[in-house]
């Protein structure tokens, strides 16, 4: 690998459910015998290892924590229901806070049971950012909100363009609410070129593109769609194309996540599913 | 049922694959006696049952055959494959023409195997819409594109939203290429009413909305995501508020087809199902 671009390779991230068969101890001591140095993680491994615990670790294992997935689902019409989800979410900027990361991930919610009102669904994000962005920004964490590709509209993410997710964050001040481009859900359209340009064309800092991930698009969709996503190469994005545009506009050079849901690879051991991640970033992006 | 805008129901069509375990006679006769006006038809039964034989079927039942699924599938890039796509959609356009529809509904087909062009592919289906126009409206059938839900870009169509198929029908005459809108594939996208706004702008006969067809989206989507289709007021889909946006167009006031591919609709009496369907189509489209 002499002829890799290490620092392209400094920008690897691996997002821990992409080998969920590992452990959190596992995953830091593979990503750093791996030579990757960013990890994304997901709130509820590290409610069950412990937050300061697993902050310890990985910052002991030097690495670096790119993001923390998730919060969000924010569309519950029932005040009950959106207080809970506030403080939920308030609980996971202060656990991203104390992971060392700055980017929380947003899955913004579907349509509340029996409802087909998508406008309303989106003002509430909207709402739950506005009541949350400077919570987050005191923190030095920044709410990414994340478009869901468009086949989980109904029950997980009303989201689903890049387009609809800078509409939203452009009503914030762009330290508290950015966007995620991750190719899995946006490679199908025609104008995410356009819309990565528009992140970055704000000018400015921080940029609106606060995490970049990437997976590849294979079919046939498995029952319920959440688990058939492709290792990088298998599928039908253009991930080199990807990683230009959001270069090109000029405003993000952060961590590249890989972050694959498929029970293929966790089905295999994780060191050598770490080591073909690595190859295929090398071939595929680099 | 008195209270019934019957204008309203004059439009209902019956898409034949939403009762696929009707036989094209008893698809004929259910609908006759259901005062169901209309049927959407497909190649294979049509084929099966013999062109000329459904047509005569179908006329001497009083019924009018709304639409033929489906020509298309333009996006091979070897010669060989290419011209015997074009020669199946001449033959589809023929097949049209016979039943009596001006209608040919056009899947415009994915990304060739290993390809991750989808610029590409859509500009050979451009070419194919070039070069197919004139031969359909010759025979006074048009080509009614229809975008597909983003779930099904890869393998199915790379047309993905309404912006993108008027995109590529406003580059041919309107009397060649319209659009389908299908509630199933464009419930999602908050551009969509801006969009069949526009494909009633551009003023003038006949309006670029060829067709308009519904289906509710319900999950969890199956495996192959093909079969999932919701019943109508099942699901997310706000079916009056596509049923509106179309007729404020103030160019589309033909028929409205219901096309449901769902086998627990299959695996009930034809009779049942269609009956339940036009006591949905009063209760959640008119």
């Amino acid at each position: 690998m002499s002829d890799y671009p290490s620092a392209l390779l400094a920008r690897l991230s691996l997002n821990q459910e992409t080998v969920r068969q590992w452990s959190l101890p596992q995953l830091a001591d593979g990503c750093a015998r791996a030579g990757v140095r960013g990890v994304g993680l997901w709130r509820a491994p590290v409610h069950a290892y412990g937050v300061r615990a697993a902050a310890r670790l990985v910052r002991d294992a030097g690495l670096r924590v790119t993001s923390l997935c998730r919060g969000g689902f924010f569309t519950a019409t029932d005040p009950g229901e959106r207080a809970a989800a506030l403080d939920d979410n308030r609980a996971a900027v202060d656990e991203a806070a104390a992971l060392g990361t700055d980017t929380l991930v947003l899955v913004s919610g579907g349509l509340p049971a029996g409802s087909r009102d998508l406008a309303g669904a989106r003002e509430r994000i909207a709402d739950a950012l506005g009541e949350l962005g400077p919570y987050a920004a005191e923190r030095g964490v920044r709410l990414a909100l994340e478009p869901l590709h468009p086949m989980y509209a109904a029950d997980r993410c009303v989201v689903s363009t890049l387009a609809q997710a800078l509409d939203l964050a452009e009503r914030f001040p762009a330290a508290q609410v950015g966007v995620v481009v991750d190719t899995y859900h946006l490679w199908w359209d025609d104008t995410v070129g356009a819309q990565i340009a528009r992140a970055g064309a704000a000018g400015g800092a921080p940029s609106r593109i606060a995490a970049f991930q990437l997976a590849d698009w294979v079919t046939p969709l498995p029952e319920g769609v959440l688990l058939g996503r492709g290792q990088l190469g298998d599928g039908s994005v253009d991930l080199r194309w990807f990683r230009e545009r959001v270069e090109a506009a000029g405003c993000y050079r952060g961590p590249i996540e890989v972050e694959i849901f498929n029970p293929a690879l966790w089905a295999r051991d994780g060191a050598e599913v770490l080591a073909e991640i690595v190859d295929r970033f090398r071939t595929h992006v680099g």
